[in-house]
């Protein structure tokens, strides 16, 4: 498999983990967001929104969309699984997820910001409005999780736990005041513990810079 | 069941097509987002992010989040099926579908328009933001689908065209050229044609106003 992947890229961050989770080797095909390169006539054939990642399974398919690449993978590859076979458990999970990659990251990515400063906005604007996203984001998703759990839902990491270490990431990295979020970045901390997702770390990726 | 829902949201829109394809009896319980019926407290201990829509399961689960939501009630009540069996043609559907709910719908929302209103822009300019949004999420949905279907992947509508209608109704309310996405205003007047999606519509919801 080739994974087309930018080092600080959240999305790919989520993809990267479940495919060292479920011990799948994978090349990285490096696509540099900062200088455009998702916007070349020959990537958008690979994916024609222009953005990262994208997964080559090797005989020519391409999958798109890391929401959707995540359960490719699980049903490809369920072992170990990043959901439970219970459809509501799974829902809980999924609505997790979702809030990280439906209400924070699409608001805060790199075209967002992009366009944000078309619009003449600052920097320190851009930032503000990220870090506002985000802790609308973690505080819902901190409500939904439920009480003592080593990792989001439970003893093991889910598919919540893929979408959160990556956006987390992001937090640390633009200043979002995590003070009331101790919860998650407890559960962080144990999930960059395990060789999976230390493996996928930004810094340590081929394109990091 | 109890769906949380407002008549022009389109996610709580995508939930109500999938309600009536699947013949489930629901009844509505309106929030009113332009109200901000969505920040009360009560509401929010429902949906800690604030947002519809919700569905109450009957027995006091709530499920969040739509695309959490259509998968749980395709796993419960599998026919008939939002996505084919095949996980690779699954993903395929998924992605078109994750185009909608990630790249286009969180960038145009009630809550951003808000954000960029709050930061001094006019009413022109959050038009121009979501018609942009929507331009280019458009153009990739249309370069992920198959030739010649009559619904987004095939002969029955999928996940990928309960995301679509709504989004379309949007692009309509907010007069976003449609005239390079011919393919897909075909495919939502059949879908549109069909008694789920039409008894889904904004327009004919108890609270609509």
């Amino acid at each position: 498999m080739r994974l087309f992947s930018y080092w600080r890229s959240t999305t790919s961050y989520r993809v990267r983990i479940a495919l060292h989770l479920k011990g799948l080797a994978f090349e990285t095909v490096p696509v540099n967001l900062v200088a455009g390169e998702q916007r070349d006539a020959a990537y958008l054939s690979t994916n024609p929104i222009g953005g990262v990642p994208a997964l080559d399974l090797g005989d020519g398919q391409i999958l798109t969309q890391s929401m959707a690449i995540l359960d490719y993978l699980d049903a490809a590859y369920p072992d170990p699984a990043l959901l439970p076979a219970d459809p509501l458990q799974a829902a809980r999970i999924k609505a997790a997820a979702m809030v990280v990659a439906c209400d924070i990251h699409p608001v805060n990515n790199l075209k967002v910001v992009g366009q944000l400063k078309a619009l003449g906005h600052s920097q320190e604007d851009a930032v503000a409005w990220m870090n506002d996203w985000m802790t609308r984001g973690f505080t819902a998703y901190q409500a939904l999780l439920p009480e003592g759990t080593a990792f989001s839902f439970g003893d093991t990491p889910t598919l919540a736990d893929l979408c959160l270490v990556p956006q987390l990431y992001n937090a640390h990295r633009w200043g979002c005041d995590l003070t009331p979020f101790s919860r998650l970045t407890d559960i962080e901390a144990r999930c960059l513990a395990l060789p999976a997702f230390d493996a996928a770390r930004p810094e340590t990726q081929p394109d990091a810079g």
